[in-house]
């Protein structure tokens, strides 16, 4: 019975396409995700026009960037997590002040009132840690430090990316920022990334020292229910679902299951995180910035952006040595999805026109395509030295 | 940035009613997957609410149940289809006829003129092949030549429904019958059964004794790029997307990838199968059937449905001896999803009322539901003995 042919179809040309991406991008000694994401601007809207983004598809997407940090996480103890917990905390806050700060001067300066301007900097300011993860993954360097640093960052800069948009969205809709109500939303994600950070670790370390008996399911399906489930709850406490699955991958991490739980991870992730990068570059509107003043703004915003977040991140990273802080504030700079959010939200609250919307998201992409191929960079010419962090 | 908050606590809930329903299941000794369906009778509109089918949701149970036929052509061989050929197509051939022309008498009695009749029969006719295949999977005899028997036959059951269909939908809409363009339609879909079964499994036989350089991507992305591929070709000949996996699964266990590969598709099944087999109970719609003359014709009808695959699938399956055949014809007997769908056509075509709709899917899913511990039961009761058929 012919059903979903379309849809069948759709995941067909998105897979292959990634595959062939990633391909290309080997040959060419990037990382292969810079392929996946260009591979979905090819195939997307903007060129060939064979794959749209739609519903099943962003699904898709999401649970393949949310089983692609939930398996980073199973890379992750909780104990080197508390070792750079000083830096990556100063990462997190810098890296989201001086982009912040930067991002709303840039604004004001280009004729948005400042209520606006603040809105169009929250744009500047989130972090999404899936594409830097996959780089860090793909390379083998997930246990060094500098990585740790960037992911613990990437939990703090969420939590203050929530507090950040939700003074803007206020002020922008004339009310007043009701401080009271913001601390405890604050405190609450706070609270819950601390919870299963700090106890779910500790309780996991502790029970799994008598095995539950088979029949309570495999460990697998124990591991994917606390990722979905944890991802769920990560989404009511503000944050992104993505540090749900860090969490849980964390917490994970420390059960006796864990090698076994990395190896099962990476069919799931072969099949679903290209949907994540082929989609994102599916979302790059080429047409909305075909002239030249619109280029050259992108330009500037790109660039803005870039730096911004590479300055507030090298500072905050000082401590891992000059060229450690610069590895941490290259893995900082990638905006991709979370960008694209903030734009929608603008868009929809009429704060942001059609035009300033593609920018934004043009500008969050363009930094998700820059970054890899840095970090990449950054760490080979690092190869062969010993590494003096760790 | 919270999004797609109540798709994630969908997945969460669906999967996590997948697990508990087939570990209860089990305590019950019964195949998992009934506990699966019932969980999700459970969590469905019809009783908690908590899951409603949607888009996405339907995308991700479709890629489930791809990859579970998939999984299953992986432990098929070519050869030993050959070897069972003529059994099957009996089987598949009677399958159809048997149902059919019972189902139309029913349908006739019981009132509707002769060109609903038929229609309302063809609902009675295609074996969804889904439940059998992970009951046959879950006992762990996919290799006995009865499991080979009902996986040949639900790909010929497959081209016979679809013709049927095509029949049965040309005479409601009053059209003649183009005989020319049915049996050009049904042509391709043999050709495309063939030609992927026999050729496609003779040039991966040959093609991989040279093994191909890693970098045009692992073993698994190939296969999962023809799975997904052939499944969307299978429903542009008129078949199933199932039908074209299994063909892929077939093709990639001639490969010396074949164990490889099987380890690797066990983690995507037991992240993916609950929401195909969660979802075919959500769809059961207890309210509809209420009444207890609505109840009594769903017995009727289901016991219609049963008996008379039953037959066909004994009467065809003979030379397998009286049990071999008794197993056979269990196994065609689920409708599943595929009668479901052949209902909306007829709910959408103004061929049936909504509760005449409701009653045949309820029949498709009842037949879904009781063929599992029948299946087992009987394999199980042959546990020990030796198989004569081998």
């Amino acid at each position: 019975m012919p059903h979903g042919s379309d849809t069948l179809l759709a995941l067909f040309v998105i897979f292959v396409a990634a595959q062939i991406g990633a391909l290309l991008a080997r040959v060419l000694k990037l990382p292969g995700v810079v392929g996946e994401i260009a591979a979905g601007c090819v195939v997307g809207p903007s060129l060939l026009g064979w794959v749209t983004p739609t519903e099943p598809l962003e699904v898709l997407a999401e649970i393949g960037v949310v089983l692609l940090l939930f398996s980073v996480g199973l890379e992750t103890r909780i104990d080197e997590m508390k070792r750079v917990g000083r830096s990556a905390f100063l990462v997190g806050v810098l890296g989201v002040i001086v982009p912040f700060v930067l991002g709303s001067l840039w604004a004001h300066g280009s004729g948005f009132d400042w209520d606006k301007s603040l809105f169009v900097a929250a744009a500047f300011v989130a972090t999404s840690a899936g594409i830097t993860a996959r780089v860090l993954q793909e390379l083998g360097v997930l246990q060094r430090r500098e990585s740790r640093v960037i992911l613990g960052a990437a939990v703090i800069d969420d939590i203050l990316a929530m507090l950040l948009l939700g003074i803007v969205t206020a002020l922008q809709a004339g009310e007043d920022v009701q401080v009271g109500s913001l601390v405890l939303v604050v405190a609450e994600a706070v609270g819950f990334v601390v919870v299963i950070g700090l106890f779910g670790t500790r309780i996991a370390r502790a029970s799994t020292k008598r095995a539950l008996p088979e029949k309570f399911g495999t460990s697998l399906a124990l591991a994917l229910a606390l990722c979905l489930g944890l991802a769920f709850l990560s989404t009511k406490f503000g944050l992104a679902a993505i540090i749900g699955a860090f969490l849980a991958g964390m917490v994970a991490s420390e059960t006796p299951q864990r090698e076994h739980l990395e190896h099962q991870t990476q069919p799931l992730l072969a099949l679903l995180t290209p949907f994540f990068f082929v989609l994102t570059g599916a979302k790059i509107e080429l047409a909305q910035l075909a002239d030249s003043a619109t280029l050259l703004t992108l330009g500037v915003i790109t660039l803005i952006a870039l730096v911004s977040k590479l300055a507030g991140g090298f500072l905050g990273a000082l401590a891992l040595g000059r060229r450690g802080a610069l590895i941490v504030g290259v893995g900082m700079m990638p905006r991709g999805e979370v960008g694209v959010v903030i734009a929608s939200l603008g868009l929809a609250a009429g704060v942001f026109s059609p035009r300033t919307y593609a920018l934004i998201v043009a500008m969050s992409l363009l930094t998700s395509i820059i970054t890899p191929p840095l970090l990449s960079a950054l760490f080979k010419r690092e190869a062969g030295k010993p590494d003096p962090t760790q």
